[in-house]
């Protein structure tokens, strides 16, 4: 399942004003003498994950693992039938579902992501994205990467950078397939969290899952996560929706050079459209105040030659 | 404040089964083709901080950072002239300090840790670190670090391992001297912490340190500490105490060659001698039960040539 390699000439990139603000900001930090450079120590460059580096639309994929789970489960749970925010998984009735708000999805990921071991946890979720498909592209959710990101990650990799994923999404989660598809260990994986508890069964140790909010790592909080794993201040932010607001803000607002990327959605032919009306990827501050704060706004249509690292890039037909 | 580097070589090590146990598992999981060898990405190793890398008697290190700042606050507190744990912190009154238990140093720690942004923090403990001295050495704490851990440091990064400090002490207080003094960068720290919040002040993000808890990374918390900052189990584990007691059980319960290793401090003469009786240094689970697990117990006396950089080798004498 491993992605194409990504192309640190960022040939999947228009050539146009975003695509020469990435190449810019890395040459100035880089060159040895400039007064942008930055030490190798403190090239840190973090990216949102869902939206940012693969497909959120039109649902995140975690929530189809979720949806999937309770299918599984339900066998051994009966009373799913007639439950809400059960009753609605099950029969995918997305309105119903979404009328039981985030205290349904919060109910819906303990029931499904908790009560077993860490490394039950990763099986399961190995074994799901080995098979999972797209319901639009017919793809493993694993191939559906945007490839002009895998080019930033391959250029700030080429320069020095130390790339983290920092996402709302689900820590565990996302480490069972980060390196495998964006060359991220484990280990520079931020994300949400549920509380996990040491319990020797049987003389083995075990790391068990417990139905418990430990940390929730959107929006404001996503400066604290990256504070809580990296300890410094990145210079680099890449994000796509308001959740990533306070991360570029808080990346963009500290001494010496500083590069903000929100990447627009607008593009419904290739992939996706939205931005103000869509929900939890709501992109509507970001948009109004992220110019005059310097930041780059990507356009998909315009500044992508490719989607996807299977797409042909049609840009020069 | 840079420690002398260590020694591949491990030269502050006597010959002796520690120091053969150390390389012999090195050699082990480093050689191709060998039963059990391991992938770079697999070496991972974690020690604890408080007497496995520097020296934690009479007191651990941040604890006087937390008397000296009680002392600096006092000021602006006339309050605390008359209220323990306070009054027994501003006069050194150790032993009534120690009767206001685990509340009471819980209580000093969020006077003098919290309530002030997280850029602030750091330059205090920088300022601190940089000129206060330790009671009996009459050193930089910063220099009393154990020069046969460095070796071992230096052994086992010279080998493709990548190292993580895994303490029950505060993760940002260890993180302003982590780099300089063990060559471990912050985002490789991992320890308790408060609540941070993200705060836009005048229109400048920071993040402030609040009087609450947020993890407290001790002795079973340790393995939930490594599987949230690393997501990997590591193949080798380094204490000293007790408290480190579930991460070595966890680390040497995985598959394949695992490491653990206890230091036990027996050597009052160049440090300190302490092990069922210490309190929460307290070494006696481990001293029972390491040997059948397989684990190195280490005898500072005996198997330490030196103790600290700044010593001489006095065992050739």
């Amino acid at each position: 399942m491993d992605a194409e390699p990504g192309n640190p000439a960022l040939a999947a990139w228009h050539d146009g004003t975003a695509k020469q603000a990435i190449l810019d900001f890395v040459a100035r930090v880089t060159t040895q003498g400039h007064p942008d450079f930055v030490p190798p120590a403190h090239r840190i460059a973090v990216f949102d994950n869902d939206g940012t580096l693969w497909v959120e639309r039109p649902l995140p994929v975690q929530f189809y693992f979720a949806l999937d789970r309770i299918r599984a489960l339900a066998p051994q749970h009966p009373e799913w039938r007639d439950r809400q925010p059960f009753k609605a998984a099950l029969e995918r009735d997305m309105a119903a579902l979404a009328a039981t708000g985030v205290e349904g999805l919060v109910e819906l990921v303990m029931a499904t992501h908790a009560g077993i071991t860490t490394e039950a946890f990763e099986a399961l979720v190995g074994d799901w994205t080995a098979t999972a498909r797209h319901p639009r592209f017919g793809r493993l959710h694993t191939d559906l990467v945007y490839q002009p990101m895998l080019d930033v990650l391959a250029l700030l990799r080429a320069n020095g950078f130390t790339i983290f994923i920092v996402s709302g999404g689900g820590i565990e989660f996302m480490r069972t397939f980060s390196e495998a598809i964006y060359g991220i260990p484990p280990d520079r994986v931020i994300g949400s969290s549920i509380v996990t508890r040491y319990v020797v069964q049987d003389g083995r140790p075990v790391l068990m899952r417990e139905a418990k909010l430990h940390f929730n790592g959107d929006k404001d909080e996503k400066p604290v996560g990256i504070n809580m794993h990296v300890g410094r201040r990145p210079i680099a932010a890449f994000g796509n929706s308001d959740g990533d607001f306070a991360m570029l803000e808080w990346v963009t607002s500290g001494p010496g050079a500083r590069f903000g990327l929100i990447i627009h959605h607008d593009d419904a032919d290739r992939e996706y459209a939205y931005d103000r009306d869509a929900g939890l990827a709501c992109l509507s501050r970001g948009l109004d105040e992220g110019p005059n704060r310097g930041w780059t706004i990507v356009s998909v249509k315009n500044d992508w030659k490719r989607v996807f690292p299977f797409d042909v890039d049609t840009s020069r037909a």
